[in-house]
């Protein structure tokens, strides 16, 4: 199934997206314990969450820290994601030509993800072969939530701010429908614009939770929009307890959450 | 020793930096049948050149191509080089927070680079982690040599093109001298500007060789600047030969371009 189509089959303009970010000091005491720490972690999260997220989103920082180790449990992980749930890589590569299809084949062949998060820094040429393939996805860096995101995000480059010409470049490379924006929830005052070049392309919206995003906001904001978001909590669901019940606990946030989407 | 001293070591302005790119389809056939490939045609280069480049730069995109494996592989890489050169691990890093926090643990710990080459799309704040310990340091993308690098970093942004903002960006954030800048060889005509801007920044500069890069150009527009230079070159070095002599035929290329710096 190629990428637009998979991302049409959730009926729900706001859908779940489940961020896994295994930040070692935030773990349970007896996953640390475990010999694969990180894959017991996300395992038991996505065992209990996968009937009500539609995606997941593992931080590619998290595993790397544990060098290959962490990549091998990146593998399982994945491979443990329901087939109908979109995996997206969250790596935010960017790199020129051969470098960026090395990239591409380790997201989508090796560890065998639907999506890749790309930062937009180098140009469409860049983000091309994160499109080449139809049954992937590539959701591009628009407007970052933290702080510093304005540096340069912000400027107002030849009449327009900085990311309206990302969002520009994300249309014109969006050929096979499979390109996406990354757009932060903590700025919705920003959105009106980038909504209106963005047209139909998917958006991967994180910020709500930990970081501040208002729910209500921001789905008053999609309410015209045409396309589907997928909005990513990590933090609020992964670590609603430190202790064995981590894993009910995320489901009942997951599914707090997923109403509030829903009502 | 903190890395601004460390880049002081070298009494060149211009100084080689050897590129390792393991590309699969380009490594000689008996290299490609070894058990641990990568290892083995990274070794042979370090070894054969290892009196004449300051600098190596592994491309994490090879390595990362490779999952478990190549992670594992590019370890052992990195402890093979000469402590008195400086490693800079090229993968082009940039997000937020606790999540830059972790790509630089990855890098400066667990695989012990001295650098990372890291994106400002993000802004300052996806950038400080990198440079909070003065013996690692970062080079910052400012202006790449790829085709699509124009798409963003040539925006006039506020009366002056991106990447000036990404220079001034980078002096602000430089406050223990161990940040420096990626500067594309191919454009050596918009190279003014930026060093005025960047005053004494190391720079880290890739696209000579298989890029088309001009030498003379590129020592011309150094020899008023104040910093260090590491000029990269990758392929035309390693992949001078697909037989079992590659290694001292990039012994041969790499002294090549050493006397043409020196000259």
């Amino acid at each position: 199934m190629n990428f637009a189509s998979k991302v049409k089959t959730y009926s729900s303009k706001v859908n779940l997206c489940i961020g896994l970010d295994p930040v070692w000091e935030k773990l349970p005491e007896h996953i640390r314990k475990s010999e694969q720490p990180l894959l017991e972690f996300c395992s038991e999260i996505i065992d209990k969450t996968k009937d009500i997220a539609v995606s997941y989103k593992p931080n590619l920082a998290f595993f790397e820290a544990f060098g290959s180790k962490g990549w091998d449990q990146l593998k399982k992980i994945v491979s443990l994601i329901p087939d109908n749930c979109i995996v997206i890589a969250d790596g935010k590569r960017g790199d020129i030509g051969s470098t960026a299809v090395a990239y591409a084949a380790s997201i989508y062949q090796n560890l065998a993800c639907d999506a890749a998060t790309v930062n937009p820094y180098l140009g469409g040429d860049s983000i091309e072969p994160f499109l080449q393939n139809p049954a992937k996805g590539a959701f591009i860096l628009t407007l970052t939530t933290n702080p510093g995101g304005s540096d340069l995000q912000g400027l107002i480059c030849e009449g327009e701010p900085l990311y309206i010409h990302v969002v520009r470049l994300a249309r014109k490379l969006n050929k096979s429908g499979n390109a996406g924006l990354v757009v932060g929830a903590t700025k919705t005052k920003l959105w009106q614009k980038i909504l209106e070049t963005a047209v139909d392309m998917p958006l991967l919206i994180p910020g709500i939770g930990a970081q501040g995003g208002d729910i209500d906001e921001l789905k008053s904001e999609l309410s015209g929009y045409s396309s589907t978001a997928f909005v990513n909590a990590s933090r609020s669901i992964i670590y609603a307890s430190s202790k064995r019940d981590f894993g009910d606990r995320a489901r009942i946030e997951a599914s707090k959450l997923f109403e509030r989407f829903q009502a």
